[in-house]
């Protein structure tokens, strides 16, 4: 594809998006709604598939990952609390002479409206100051509009997780280190959506929360503090694992994660961002990077996120959300008092940044921050946390631009023409096998490929099409990424002789390679290649 | 149950949602907001598998059902088209002393907040006449907040699937008749959100609509309308079903959905809507109701709604909604003129009727009426549409009622004590089984009860726990809902003899019955059982 010029690669995914039915632009018949897309049958099972391999990898597969689902609706203190009433916003410049809005940052990209051979940084409209533009979308909840039934679609899933980890904890019967993984919708009101889905008005997020124990509280127990070593996976968690192994492992988890579902590491990125590129909470954060038909973009983003968010939550809230380490109280006693001051004073200047930040007076912070070391001593603290953030819409996204596939096939007299085929990883293709009789007028083939649709269907996504000469059946299927096809014909029927009887074709999409495969072995042999 | 009174019961279930992480009240430390509800571990995965029980069943072990995900924010003449905008409210009252609103249709049972010893009806506050309030949730779209950026939240799914029916008609290769079902949250502004997660203001719904051909169309081709001959599941689809027929069959299968995942026929009541309750688009609703400790409350709607719905967007959108029927084509020549000129009649005052009541003039719905039955006899109609409409939340919390159970079961020393059971089907409970080491500090029992962590979990939702005596953890496990449960103990590792070498206890949840298994035969034992 490196020949395709990437707006015309872009054309082509877009279209074959609408033509399979994977995306179609949201309300189309209403001229459409920008930034809002839906998913049609393809694409519905596409993100269906990947978010259950998300949640299986993140929550079922593992001992200490417990699920959330929380509402998009929330209580408005949570924004409050996480910073997003505050600063989650975009400059925005009003031109007073044509009344649009702009994103002062985009400028120099968006035409004028009344004069469009200008860009609007350059016309002669009078422009206010840049002001903030809030990108959460408002609502009110109740029968009555006033500011306190004021409430927000949430512009991120990751808040519920805070608000709920007491609750999760202490029901799932969980303890430090352990995470909790939530998916679902978020908004936000993107002054300019763009790149088809990649950045919507209404998009979907996998996350989790990883809890981990303060590097204190790591060294008090274990006596160090693990460093990684150099890059790559660095093995089963370990006891001594501050937030730097921690981040690195769900880095590397992560990437496995992706090569499991059809993106090697070699189309992925891993960005660190710059210290000044780094939000005021976070200490580390990774993105992982795609390389769009438009451009290498962010697919996910890994953050050390410190202690910040339950922090802002228990000061906000007036709740608690420490945590009892019964391993940090036993050990405290039984280090030497000179490791004790250092480590305590340690962690009393972590909370003192954090509290001075969070707008505390100096008086009150350092009381805080005292008292916060105190109860470290006592077994006591809020839990760090690891944060892999990873978009839903724009890894599906990413799966589609990764499959597209031209290449050339043999038509009906062998001739090659040039085919599109979706190269998705078995394991997330929206059909796994498709079922054909070669003819459809035969009843006896179709009662055969009727009966294998029925072995089939209920362990795995099958579809059966009859319409249309064998050749372009396999089109259609290459178009849709459906990896396997098997094919009923005279000799299944046994009509060749005894030995092809209850034999079936199976095409292997990308190959296109076609064998012989007993009816009776064809489960076994799908469900291996697709699991 | 019967014996425990139903408010008592009620609040058993509630307490025990929060105890075992199935709900929890959202944003609970900020005090909580009404109407919305979370769901913790065990009800994450327990939504979650309702859900794909039905993704299943009614998408992807069929041929003639496609699946869509839109948006929850879509164009807001989506809501002109389909009445919401106009008609979607209940009648408020203000009390201009207290400044309360109050839904006038809930005054007599929903005290004065000045003086709750009388109802709000009662009270001496001078009350405003009732006015309509839409229970839609409004948002604003885009940088700039007018009249023209506004949009809602959507109320309900199904308005999407007709939005979208022609792309996924068209991608699905898929004729009348054929369905497009939809899972996905809607928001309603509840004015009394109540009874748990019953009535929410955010919640989940399970849409199917299902596109049939009008009866004229199916009587031209088959020369006959099949009418139900009684109750019961009607069979294998016909040709000559019209709306009646299929009405009939969605019921049918839809309780067999719910006999499929533990709430048998005995537990459901079916409630026909008399004629003055149907709306006004609907030619027959049937209700499934489910018996909750609170009353006897709809599950899920099952509505004839005709061609209202597409034929409104075709009209709100200018955007032809019909289809093009080759069967009907080929067979309207075939008939008797008389035949002819009674079901193009009877077509016509069909559309008319609709139109009238759409607001068009008589003039303009007579003549696009005659239009319309002119198109019938060319093969071209507007499908008309079943909606089995259902609600997860409603339903998450049947199955939790349902579950809910108290009985005895003895203790470690033989002695009968009180157990809670959640007798859920093995099919949606959120754990299959869980596993358990006799002994937690034997690491030969902790590493083989691991080793079959290690087999049975990639293909079930399995759980490890160690701590405790195992009552305790089987306890545990009764209160979680989970079906079975296996323990490694000393025999297991071969230390009372060859025999019971590498078997193990399998425990079933109900009966509390423990049998002897070989390892060997465990996980197609248990994916027996589970399916």
């Amino acid at each position: 594809m490196a020949e395709t010029k990437s707006g015309e690669l872009m054309e082509k995914i877009v279209s074959l998006c609408k033509r399979r039915g994977f995306i179609f632009q949201s309300s189309e018949i209403y001229g459409g709604l920008n930034g809002f897309w839906d998913y049609g049958p393809l694409g519905a099972d596409l993100k269906r598939n990947v978010k259950e391999f998300w949640w299986n990898t993140m929550t079922r597969w593992r001992d200490d990952v417990a699920g959330l689902e929380a509402t998009i609706i929330m209580h408005p203190k949570i924004w409050k609390a996480s910073g997003h009433v505050d600063t989650f916003s975009d400059p925005m410049v009003d031109c007073k002479t044509c009344k649009a809005r702009f994103r002062a940052d985009q400028m120099n990209e968006i035409p004028c409206p009344q004069k469009p051979s200008k860009m609007s940084n350059e016309c002669h409209g009078e422009k206010t100051e840049a002001r903030p533009f809030n990108l959460m979308f408002e609502t009110t909840v109740g029968p009555i509009k006033t500011d306190d039934s004021l409430a927000y679609l949430r512009p991120e899933t990751a808040q519920a997780i805070f608000a709920q980890f007491k609750n999760v904890m202490e029901t799932a019967r969980q303890k430090v280190p352990f995470g909790i993984a939530q998916m679902g919708k978020a908004f936000r009101n993107e002054v300019t959506p763009r790149n088809f889905t990649f950045r919507s008005r209404e998009f979907e997020q996998m996350e989790l929360e990883f809890f981990i124990r303060p590097d204190e509280a790591v060294e008090a127990i274990t006596g160090t503090v693990a460093r990684p070593l150099g890059p790559g996976h660095p093995g089963e968690p370990q006891p001594n694992w501050g937030w730097q192994m921690w981040h690195q492992y769900w880095v590397e988890e992560r990437i496995r994660f992706y090569e499991n579902i059809g993106l090697p590491r070699t189309t992925l990125e891993e960005y660190w961002q710059k210290p000044e590129e780094l939000a005021h909470y976070a200490r580390a954060t990774v993105d992982l990077l795609f390389k769009f038909p438009f451009g290498t973009q962010e697919l996910e983003g890994i953050a050390a996120r410190s202690d910040f968010d339950l922090s802002q939550h228990q000061r906000c809230s007036g709740r608690p959300m420490t945590v009892f380490d019964e391993e940090l109280k036993a050990a405290w006693p039984k280090l030497d008092p000179a490791r004790q001051t250092e480590l305590r004073d340690r962690y009393r200047q972590a909370r003192l940044k954090y509290l001075t930040k969070a707008g505390e007076t100096v008086e009150a912070a350092e009381k805080q921050a005292q008292a916060d070391a105190e109860a470290l001593t006592k077994g006591y603290y809020v839990p760090h946390v690891i944060e892999p953030s990873a978009g839903v819409d724009r890894l599906t996204l990413a799966l589609i631009s990764n499959a597209y596939c031209e290449d050339q096939a043999p038509d009906e007299k062998g001739k090659l023409e040039s085919r599109i085929v979706m190269r998705f990883h078995p394991r997330i293709a929206p059909l796994k096998v498709a079922v054909f009789p070669l003819l459809k007028n035969k009843p006896e083939l179709v009662a055969k490929a009727r009966e294998i649709l029925a072995l089939l269907r209920p362990h795995m996504t099958a579809f059966y099409d009859e319409a249309g000469a064998i050749g372009r059946r396999y089109r259609r299927q290459d178009e849709a990424g459906t990896p396997f096809g098997v094919t009923i014909d005279f000799d299944t029927l046994g009509e060749k002789g005894p030995e092809l009887k209850d034999t079936v074709t199976l095409r292997e999409r990308d190959s296109m390679k076609q064998e012989r495969v007993r009816i009776a072995d064809l489960l076994p042999l799908l469900l291996e290649k697709i699991r």
